[in-house]
């Protein structure tokens, strides 16, 4: 069966998975890289990193992961729908290395990228957009790659199997928050928390059994 | 020296420390007891509880405390301030042990309880409040009790020197949030997270020191 998962979703204690304002420059805006420094310890990120509990979290990111879809935010700047030449901040080769969704309303041809990522467009709803991604994952697991408004958009709908969050302890106080609107999320999910050495606490939400 | 302290602060995933609305029925509104149940559990609250990291946590409540100031929402439901009879939610002897200050727009005379517990009402800012407290703790450390509004009010006027908080693995959506206002609160504090067999998260705060 294929799963739809979320994982290494940094937030601050506050919630916030991103700061503003969101720039060229500052994707995650005033939060900078405070929300991904545990994973840039780790080996999952590089050679000689820590291999403990932050990392055996971040190595879950891409294990059986079919197709990714993600918001526009994610994938550029503000304005980059007008930039014909935009393709993402991540170079030739991006580390997604499958189909990739991007949920914009201005949609563009697809785009084959370096090292088996296709970028393609998409204007829609979760549940459509999660038929093709699970069409285009050939029977693997679709990842849901943020940020914060997308992820809370699936919540919402009922489409997430698993997700995993990564609180670092940080107060944000602005930016866009994971929780809102998600009242009683706890009902459909066993919850675990555990901290970690590095001073994040690892949250992950695994949707209970139907009997 | 005498510090300021918080503990046991028992608050959402999302930050709420006490759901909606408030009544003399449900002084959590719709959060219940839900806030609580991890220290209903432990030594701390009765005999025979567990004994782990809970209650090592739980248990630092009490001790070297020689004041409380809490705010008007801990002391009685909305609009006790209009029934004179009103003695706070605790019967006679109320759990606190020694001079606990109110912070209320609408003071009155103090009230003796049993066990060391005396109520003062008090209309005054976060440091005023604090001078008050200081000078009836004889030497000890003075305890913020809450609710959210005042520990927010504490840590704002930069007051507090250390701070428990106890995250539970639920989502309440709404209520009093005990985060907003409080951008880059971790300059000023060591902070560390300890999750518990029990599936809650301890936080501290510990104020830096000044080198």
């Amino acid at each position: 069966m294929s799963l739809t998962r979320i994982h290494n979703l940094s937030i601050s204690l506050d919630g916030f998975a991103t700061g503003e304002p969101q720039s060229a420059d500052a994707p995650f805006g005033h939060a900078g890289e405070r929300l991904h420094e545990w994973m840039f310890g780790t080996r999952f990120w590089e050679a000689g990193g820590s291999a403990g509990v932050d990392d055996a979290f971040a190595q879950r990111h891409s294990c059986g992961i079919g197709a990714e879809i993600m918001g526009a935010n994610k994938f550029g700047p503000p304005g980059w729908a007008s930039d014909p030449d935009w393709k993402g901040w991540w170079g030739p080769n991006p580390p997604f290395h499958s189909p990739t969704f991007v949920l914009t309303h201005h949609p563009r041809p697809s785009m084959e990228m370096e090292g088996g990522t296709t970028f393609h467009f998409l204007d829609a709803e979760p549940a459509e957009a999660l038929e093709a991604a699970r069409a285009a994952a050939d029977g693997q697991d679709v990842r849901i790659g943020g940020g914060a408004t997308v992820v809370r958009d699936f919540l919402a709908a009922g489409l997430v199997d698993h997700m995993h969050l990564v609180q670092v302890p940080i107060v944000l106080g602005r930016g866009v928050r994971i929780w809102d609107g998600l009242e009683a999320l706890e009902d459909a999910f066993d919850v675990e928390a555990v901290s970690s050495p590095s001073g994040v606490t690892h949250l992950t939400f695994t949707r209970k059994a139907v009997v």
